[in-house]
């Protein structure tokens, strides 16, 4: 039995992670922190885990780490690398799900997240964790860097055809839309209910820091510099996440020979599913799971292709792939902890 | 004082006709149809219209077309025509919001509807209702045609960069989302609360029948063929619709060139807002107004542009404009029953 | 043309009052105050007022006394109270829309609002704005106090019945529901989307400060001394307000002897509907309006009675009746500035 | 490993059938009837099922009985009977979803449902599976009917001051609120999303039939004949059941008595929490999982409490209680298959 650590179970990913990792079989939650709550029980946080024998909420200088095997980060980012610089040598496996070890390049990283990187040797055997994808890399990983909602999302519906070489890789452009858990638990009053239900919006527009991750590996899969349109918005639903990517097939492919790669590469994977032509996904059913539904369609424009995909941002956009990415880390059945199928209705 | 029938009750643009024009200084409501609710109060059909001194619901042969000036026809494509047909001749003026005099080719219309043309004659004179941009047609119009609230949204943000050839017309793609009210008032099994609630998906992906009217008007107004990648998204929200549209501007224009463009066309439109640099337009600031708010966005990629769109899909996309363009057509104030601002919260 | 301030405005019944105020016939938004927004336009915190002609947001102590007529003062109370006694023998009239001039007993304020009441000469002659029974008081009154949006709806739904002494008065039960909206434009955790979307609860159990306001009322009305049981919950919608009052009818009454009574107390109500036996009203058909909607039902219980009432919580339920107070109290027609009808769907 | 058919997976209460019994231990789902959908694969319905290997949806009267152990019930109410009437012989065990077997009198049956009882006979020995209160019958029980929704959530907050006879039985009243997927799914133009959303209503005011199974029980376990007020309200929500009761103490016993009597009864029960004395149950904080959350409060009349209750109406109002009723009745632990705590946020 692993003992994890779960850090800043303030946020929704540190809540997720305790839904999610409570009834894992192989993981026992022996510390739990949160700053502004620590010396409460984590039911004053989130009354559904009242019936359930977890430990008091703790500042994260009280835990003690010779008894943790397994961190699972869930803090802002800066605040994350800080934290895992100390105790990244007490600990067997960090799994980081703030953006802190996701860009490979410090530069970029100060760039894009407007402080510099004081960690930076961690970066180069930081496993970036989609975990379709790195499954080579994952087993007996030190550090992993969970991939942002919106990177796993788009890059598990676009990294097929970049991998085959089927796209033109300047076309690319991505339009999301989330649900308002992506924003966390913030008191802040662009995001009390009044504010957002019933209405929606773009935001990040150009500027968002999901984009520099998406092309870092699509560049990486494809081998060509990449540099995608990325554009958000917050919709009114609480879980849930939709990208709906526009790209360009190269001369001599067609939607028939896309989905085939996609089916293929997909094909024995437990958490994604390639949908029958035809047929859309909702982010509904996706909702508590930790699957992506992804749809491809023909677009009316000869040779362009419309890329749907859905997943619950809390799920496999953030707690549900850490803990797959631990399982593949530890070479266990890569879907312990992640059997609830979508609550739907 | 103009006598108004409107056709199709029962259908949400047929009631958001009503809430608009039962105060308008110069109109007058004189017969309200809806063949399913014949010989009702439209009370029972729209508890909100209780305390006003309005017709009851009639059907469409027992309207009085004598008595009648101006039909505001908001029935189903197909109905529509076979009413609007008949009718025609008897009345000073025809508004359709429906779609079947939108598209000016017959065979694009059967093509894209899946029925015949039966009055196709009519289609050369009548306007198409993008009010901003029909001013000198509309003077005196027997038929006017209203544009969908997905064109609207989209062209009113497009069409002063296609007018002003700025953009590479192949290159625009269109990624719309619209609130449920868009869907219509239709009993079916996939538009119940709980099957919407909390979730979205995309529709009609590549085979959206507003996508040929997209086309029609920006190939009109740049002078080349233009088709356009459209693909719309039902969000979880009962009013209101946003198009962000992705295009590349030819070389030699900037976003500012751009921007300027933008506030030449639209700075002296008492229904059209260009947002100041870095604001984002949300579809909560226009619900129940005849507004359409558009911000205006660099991408990362140099050269490329992102366009938000926000209207109420009622209002300015459907029964909103309907008024609009009747209020041109009359030489009256163009905003004469349109003052209401957005209810928001 | 009458001048107005409008205090309080970073709130959401600031924000009603000037939907409401700008297009009145006979006032003019003079000044708009909003601690700490002051120096910005006001469509920085409310986008939708972005096409209006509206002064900038400064601070109370900015605004210039001499050139205002009446203050529609939307402040938290205590802050409210400090700002009338200031200003009220600098303007002709103030409608408060706080709790700081209701309750007629200042060491009951004092109990219920856990500060001393520093004004308390005032209260004697500020009038409790419950329009449709404060008419005789309105004309001509320096300090109108409007009554909370929980009073609003039960009262307009329970006086009638306590007036005519039909009611056991220390029967009544009342379950009340909110909209969030209610709570306030607040950035508090508690408020977020995502803790509120979705889901229900009760609040203030057996404390909620305007069951006092409830008591106040109804004791004054029916000249009996009452109690009552109340109980409100906050709902995922935004605006809307649902009371459902229990009751026991004195013997030698009946529903239809109290339905007659209603209607005739209503018969000539601009803003009050009794809906017809049968009928239940429903909050999504006030939204935005002015209305209360009533519905009388029989329970199985012998005797028992069941009143459902529906507001919309900012408008009749605070700055509507605010403003048709003011057209009361200055004899204009009392229907002036809220004339629209709900905004559905 | 007993083999389960679930009858009616076009409603709502199947599919929650299904989720939950999908991965029960000593479980399998052999057969899936839906009269509509007869021939589709069960995920044309619900998408989320589409990664679980199930049988497809097939007509009743094709499920050969010979392989079945359990049927789950989800019919509707007479189409329920009609089908138990022919099966029960052939099978085990029957857990009716539906109301057939709630009601002991099928004078009071065909009073409440408008038709006649035809299978009276099996009335006397089916077991009313409100779980907590029904142990001693259920353990080898050949029918047991499930309550309803409301029932279930009103009589787990009510049932243990009426068995310990505190409570002035003529008192009570019921004010219940529920989300829409108790409202079933079916494609009715009152139900949907434009409908629905943002506003709240009553509905079967004084005659909904869920108010004569709560009489049955309370007057069955306090020995008392009982009549209660019962007013059910739809709210935006899509899960989630909220039941605020109003009751007045005999007189020696006070809110401390009350609770201390609740928290005995409840000591030992694995899905019923009375909170601790201050603390509000929120409907979202049991969403998807099988709990029944209680609080008790003193209302501000001297000898009055408030009872405010919360279940999944999916869950415990309906699937999870069968599937906990059926555990029971197999002597299996009473929580298999019922472990998923609240999908929150």
């Amino acid at each position: 039995m692993k003992q994890a650590a779960i850090l800043g179970v303030t946020g929704y990913t540190g809540a997720e992670a305790v839904r999610l990792l409570h009834r894992h079989p192989n993981i026992e939650i022996s510390a739990i922190t949160g700053h502004s709550r620590a010396g409460q029980p984590i039911s004053d946080l989130y009354p559904n885990f009242a019936e359930l024998n977890l430990p008091g909420v703790i500042k994260i200088d009280d835990v003690d780490w010779r008894d943790i095997d397994v961190v699972f980060a869930c803090l802002p980012h800066g605040a994350s690398q800080e934290t895992i610089g100390k105790v990244i040598d007490q600990v067997e496996t960090v799994v980081d799900l703030s953006a802190d070890f996701r860009l490979k390049d410090p530069i970029l990283y100060e760039k894009t997240y407007g402080r510099s990187h004081d960690f930076a040797d961690l970066l180069e055997n930081a496993v970036y964790g989609l975990t379709e994808f790195a499954r080579p890399e994952l087993p007996g990983a030190k550090l992993i860097a969970c991939p942002g909602c919106y990177p796993t999302c788009t890059l598990l519906s676009l990294a097929p055809a970049f991998d085959a070489e089927m796209v033109e890789v300047e076309s690319v452009i991505i339009d999301a839309k989330s649900g308002v858990t992506g924003a966390g638990r913030k008191a802040s009053d662009s995001l009390i209910y009044s504010q957002i239900t019933d209405g929606a919006h773009a935001y990040g527009v150009g500027v968002h820091r999901h984009a520099p991750e998406i092309d870092q590996f699509l560049t990486y899969i494809s081998g060509h510099e990449t540099l995608v349109s990325f554009t958000p918005h917050l919709i009114p639903m609480n879980r849930g996440m939709i990208t709906t990517s526009y790209l360009k097939l190269k001369d001599g492919y067609d939607i028939d020979a896309l989905r085939q790669v996609y089916k293929d590469r997909y094909e024995d994977e437990p958490f994604v599913s390639v949908l029958p032509a035809g047929e859309v996904p909702h982010s509904r059913h996706v909702k508590g799971s930790n699957m992506c539904r992804i749809g491809l369609f023909e677009d009316r424009k000869s040779g362009h292709i419309i890329i749907v995909s859905v997943i619950d941002n809390l799920t496999k956009g953030s707690s549900g792939q850490a803990v797959q990415n631990y399982n593949v880390s530890q070479g266990w059945s890569e879907t312990l902890g992640l059997t609830d199928i979508a609550l739907f209705p």
